[in-house]
């Protein structure tokens, strides 16, 4: 693409020896131009309030304008209450407009209108900030120097070993800390590993259909093609699968995402049978597995086979997506391509978070949490399929063992998922789409996907109700 | 391997609420396999000290054993000390053995005879561990809840924005907001811009002869070729590259690394005139821009031509290269690029360490540790070059004006380079090479790169007093 070439300026502000770049578009009026990229430049804070501005000869003279264009661009300014003149005084940036000074609260308005339910965050509002706080300030208080560095790049021990011992009990999962690699969450090991698949000369990757897109789009920019394992109530199957050609295959066993099945034993059977003969690895993406509310949870199943199979846990449905942690337990030939990619990739993760979440899981401040969450989750869950229940009785829901949505069946008399999507929209109710998250989208059973994680817990009713009120009046204005 | 079809149960360890998969080998006596199965258990960690066991009889039921076969295996393990019964209680493991539950330095002992002074750390002792602590604090009592999300993968706004006053301020770059992306260090910067040239069909990226080995590395394992720009008084240039074929390159203006040299006038003319008639980008590597000590820094490449260069700033050597916080300040159309392979390559830094970063740069913290580092930094400087005057005056020294280490040249009397590193490696001093930095290792002249930065401040004259005699003896014998 060829460099910009529209005027702009570096326009010095006078008094605080600092430089703004004054760009102006290409297109109309260059008094409209001017005062679009003043308002722009005072609305992304490079020009903060109390910004004296350069006088109108000056900016004219830079940007090659007649001086009244300026002056106008100013005095529009002004009206608005974005600049403030004062006699005698050089022109400034007014103190009421928002700015990147202003908390952020103040620059980016709630949407209060939009409900987000689609099923990508746990309940935000639960992160334990006081643990985590005090966490940081243990490895401030503890940590020695070299902590500083970015030395091991598999991931820091401290954190290693804690999870290995966590993993085993929770999750069944063979973990030693040797097997462990500490990644940036699961898009960061997913990325890791299609690239190194991608340089070993793989060609196809299967992955559940449906599944998240985002996991396809990672899988293809490594220059794979995803082929699609159909997804049935016993989970995941090979089932029409040219499986020669994959060297690889995502899953994910506890809870299917986003159908919310559990893979079954002999599904395990078949997929674990599969790796022992071609040589695939399998990629157990366990992003929920921690919330499984009626039983106690199936063992993980690298637990089957350690050595097929690469296990990928996340602290990002645990704690928030925000800290960019998760953790790789990979047979031992895996580890060594997987750092050497994380290397070249970014250099690890901070060092600093990792000990933060070492101290969480070995003080078993992390499992508390956990529990806490499993416990509300739970709740949240039943009042969700209860008021569902009672205000839509016709409707199936699904996938509700485990997890932090419930799946939604839409009847053949209702309108179609794409229908119910932009109805629930147009009154702001966001959720996901089965039929969305296919590989080829519209094929395959509508469905909507619910989170009753996102809300946070004091407007957890309030949403629920709305949904369920948002849900009837789109179905049956059908 | 095949999958493993051995009898197994997930073992439910009382009192814990927690579960464990006891998986059984297929060969062998029962009781046998029974012990191994705990034994493994116990050293992974999965079964940590005090865990209480099952009953024997409800394990022999899960496991569909006779009783005495388990009550074999407990028996066997208590002797060997790693259970411990009492009359009365469950069996518990016992706290002796050594598992992942031991300290880590138990496990990696220091090397306290190991003096490294590569130039590749600042004094990680002098991470401001205190303000770190509180701006954590603050963001865990101000964010909203929105903050523990991954929202927006180009960085929080709140970080962009503190960062595009700073860098306005103190390096000139022409920044806003919108024109910068949050990565993870400059590593994972060059990895998503070599990406996406790839992406773009590129072959070539010019980088400078010498440079670090890791940089070639990254920007060859995203598919392009290196061709080497070289170096001289002056900075690197383009005198004899095939420049044509170059879609991009990667250099180090204010102090060239590892030489240490600015780039010329001539030369930044000689880059941007290259890029403005190629369309190729140049890629402003500023590590240690900060760390200027006899003159005001010169003002980035960027602030030049700000649509040709993407400037790449970074809080490694500010901060802690633990942090793994950088930010490229780049031309609009690269923006979205960048910011989509980023989404690919693990979607997003911590919001909440790029909060606190945001907090110490917008409240002026993070300049005054900068400057705190100047100065300290510069003493060491000029301690350093002092010293080595006063000990070995034949020796010439280099790359003074900024940055974190001096260049050490040997006469051509002296053992080569890899000699002198053997031979201080011996006496347990390690340092940089700078003919092992270049493009063709061993061409072209031999010295040492040795980072007066690196020890913590009370060991830093013993440090140095410690290097000389060992450089003098290393040289002397030759």
């Amino acid at each position: 693409m060829p460099p910009s070439t529209s005027p702009s300026t570096p326009l010095p502000v006078p008094g605080r020896g600092r430089l703004l770049e004054l760009q102006l578009g290409p297109e109309g009026p260059r008094r409209t131009a001017v005062e679009a990229a003043l308002r722009s430049a005072i609305r992304d804070g490079r020009l903060p309030a109390g910004s004296p501005l350069p006088s109108t000869r000056a900016l004219a003279a830079d940007l090659g304008l007649a001086r009244g264009t300026v002056v106008d661009a100013y005095e529009r300014l002004r009206t608005e209450g974005l600049l403030r003149t004062r006699a005698g005084a050089a022109t400034t940036v007014a103190a009421a407009q928002s700015g990147p000074n202003r908390p952020p609260s103040a620059r980016r308005p709630a949407e209060p209108d939009i409900l987000d339910l689609r099923p990508r965050y746990p309940d935000l509002s639960a992160f334990p900030r006081a643990q985590w706080s005090a966490a940081i300030r243990h490895v401030m208080r503890t940590a020695s120097s070299e902590a500083f560095g970015n030395g091991d790049m598999q991931g820091r021990i401290e954190l290693r070993a804690a999870l290995a011992q966590m993993l085993g009990r929770s999750r069944g999962v063979i973990a030693s800390p040797e097997r462990i690699v500490i990644c940036g969450g699961f898009t960061q090991g997913l990325s890791l590993i299609a690239q190194e698949l991608a340089d070993r000369g793989a060609t196809h990757l299967g992955m559940e259909n449906p599944n998240l897109e985002q996991h396809r789009r990672i899988v293809e920019s490594r220059g794979l093609a995803v082929d699609g394992l159909p997804v049935d109530s016993a989970g995941a199957s090979l089932a029409g699968v040219d499986a020669a050609r994959l060297s690889g295959v995502v899953v994910t066993p506890s809870h299917q995402h986003p159908v919310g099945v559990a893979l079954s034993p002999a599904r395990r059977t078949e997929l674990l049978a599969w790796a022992a003969a071609t040589g695939g690895v399998i990629v157990e993406d366990d992003y929920d597995g921690e919330f499984r509310y009626d039983r106690q949870p199936p063992a993980s199943l690298q637990s089957r086979a350690p050595d097929l199979v690469i296990y990928a846990g996340t602290a990002s449905k645990t704690l928030a997506p925000g800290l960019r942690l998760g953790w790789l337990v990979a047979p031992p030939q895996w580890i060594s391509p997987i750092v050497e990619q994380k290397r070249l990739a970014d250099a690890g993760a901070s060092s600093i978070d990792q000990l933060a979440l070492a101290h969480l899981v070995s003080t078993g401040a992390y499992e508390r949490q956990v529990r806490r969450m499993r416990l509300t989750y739970r709740r949240r869950r039943d009042h969700t399929v209860g008021r569902l229940a009672a205000r839509l009785p016709q409707l199936r829901v699904s996938g509700l063992a485990a997890g932090l949505h419930v799946v939604v069946h839409l009847p053949s008399n209702a309108p179609s998922e794409a229908e119910a999507l932009r109805r629930l929209a147009r009154s702001g109710v966001v959720v996901g789409g089965l039929s969305a998250s296919r590989h080829d989208p519209g094929r395959g059973p509508d469905a909507l996907l619910v989170s009753y994680a996102a809300p946070p817990g004091h407007a957890f009713e309030r949403s629920i109700e709305r949904f369920v009120a948002a849900l009837a009046a789109a179905i049956e204005v059908g």
